[in-house]
């Protein structure tokens, strides 16, 4: 099975609003709830792609049973979400009819104490047991320290289980710095942590740091992958448009599945841009459109770019 | 005991952002959980007054179960809530700190079934039997009966409990038809119901329509009562700066309060307003401020007005 580790699971909530009036009261019109954390995403993602995917981190009060439901009824996803006293945060979106924008607010997260940390660490190293490779995803909720990352990918380095690290700012500074198989940043949070906003550069300096390989997604313009054995950039045949949101998460997949499957780099690139495209015209974070998959995959044009400056 | 009827309870969440960006993403820096809904704030003021307040109507969901949970903890309203098999609706209130304007989001609630709403009239008519009066207050669940307040006022009458009816549009307009003891619309509510912008006529509109005695709320203006026995306008002594949610439910407290200790109308009057302007000046709905009221209290000004055009 494929792990995925979600520390800040969410339950997202979609609202949609004829027009946001900024100070005024609005009735919704329709209310969406999924489960939601990148680390659940690239799990339902991997799950639809035949994959067996186990999902842990922390859940709990009542928008962590929701959550949970959730997952359960509405996806293959192997629930081992560890619990926690403090309640699962919401996300909620506001989706404006009239134009299409969303406005995102995200609640901070429960606290975690130091035994359910520790309670869930033990999961963690029982689950790495069984595991072809691992995902490690996302914001941190707080009382988790910010070295957990490093921590969590010195646990599956010792297990023989490749990690892949999703996450952004001293997290992934940290986390680099225990050498993961793979870094998935996008390219705000390659000039957060390397300063340069020239991708390659920073892609490059990001391996110093510690990744073994980096995959940076540029949007629109594709994916950026550094390794020990080449460099590669994709993009999708065509220009696809719609909602970004989850893009990443589906890149993940593409990337994580094309590793247990053992393709060789460029084929895990183009499927990691064929799903991202697919996503971005699917409803939802963690759904991709598989007819735009299907059609995509073999359009995708994967260029060599040099690995040394 | 005072019988207060939500039909449409909601789990009320206020976040606080720095300032509200519309179509950008919020990282909430608080967040904050109470029961909601016109007849549960009413219910709470009461029982703030030394009243015994029982609230029912409808909850349900992880929702709902939060929602109970917050009515035990932190109010000594009885909880006699009917189960439905959908969730509670949830409202949320943006805070944008950096003006204090709040930005609102309105769940519609959950579709009662028939079998639901035939059970909450048992127990309503059950309640009745040892209540000495009922507020119906607020908006109504889709799947309920659009003339229900004009049912529940007639059971009401029937078991010669004392009714005040607080709600807006259709549903007062039919409620009215039933005879309710007191509407208690405000000036918005008034011109919809009747056409007249002036709340004078408009009121007296509304008793011709079916209410024994019309309650206008009017703002910082105060609260214009009109009944068989004369009409009367009072007024706070001062200005009270704050915010308005929840204004409205407690005068209604205040005017049940003032009912079944068998205040004249004048007096009931008073305490109606010198809770309103309390509850400005107090954080949030089903809340005042108790030293602001005993001050005020004295300081309310009730004039006559003529009970006949």
């Amino acid at each position: 099975m494929i792990l995925t580790v979600t520390l800040n699971a969410a339950l997202d909530i979609t609202y949609r609003v004829p027009r946001l009036h900024p100070h005024r009261t609005h009735r919704v019109t329709d209310v969406a709830e999924r489960p939601g954390g990148k680390g659940l995403n690239v799990a339902r993602v991997l799950a639809s792609l035949g994959h067996r995917a186990v999902a842990t981190g922390f859940a709990g009060g009542g928008t962590g049973a929701a959550l949970r439901a959730l997952l359960t009824q509405e996806t293959d996803v192997a629930d081992a979400l560890v619990p926690v006293g403090g309640a699962t945060r919401r996300t909620v979106a506001v989706v404006d009819e009239s134009t299409g924008d969303t406005t995102q607010l995200n609640e901070p997260g429960p606290t975690v104490s130091p035994a359910e940390w520790h309670t869930f660490l033990g999961t963690y190293r029982e689950l790495l047991g069984d595991a072809r490779a691992v995902a490690l995803c996302g914001s941190l909720p707080p009382g988790v320290p910010v070295d957990v990352y490093a921590r969590l990918t010195r646990a599956a380095r010792t297990a023989g289980v490749p990690v892949l690290l999703d996450t952004s700012g001293e997290p992934l500074r940290r986390g680099l710095a225990a050498r993961p198989d793979l870094a998935k940043p996008n390219a705000d949070e390659l000039a957060a942590l390397t300063g340069s906003t020239e991708p390659l550069r920073a892609a490059r300096d990001t391996r110093r740091r510690g990744a073994h390989a980096v995959a940076a997604s540029l949007g629109a313009d594709g994916m950026l992958l550094v390794t020990a054995d080449g460099a590669w950039q994709a993009a999708p045949p065509r220009r696809i448009a719609g909602n970004p949101t989850g893009a990443g998460d589906s890149a993940v997949a593409g990337l994580l599945s094309g590793l247990v499957e053992d393709l060789p780099w460029p084929e895990r690139l183009s499927r990691a841009v064929a799903l991202s495209a697919a996503t971005v015209r699917a409803p939802a974070a963690g759904e991709f459109d598989p007819a735009v998959y299907a059609e995509l995959l073999p359009g995708v044009v994967v260029t060599d770019r040099p690995t040394a400056a």
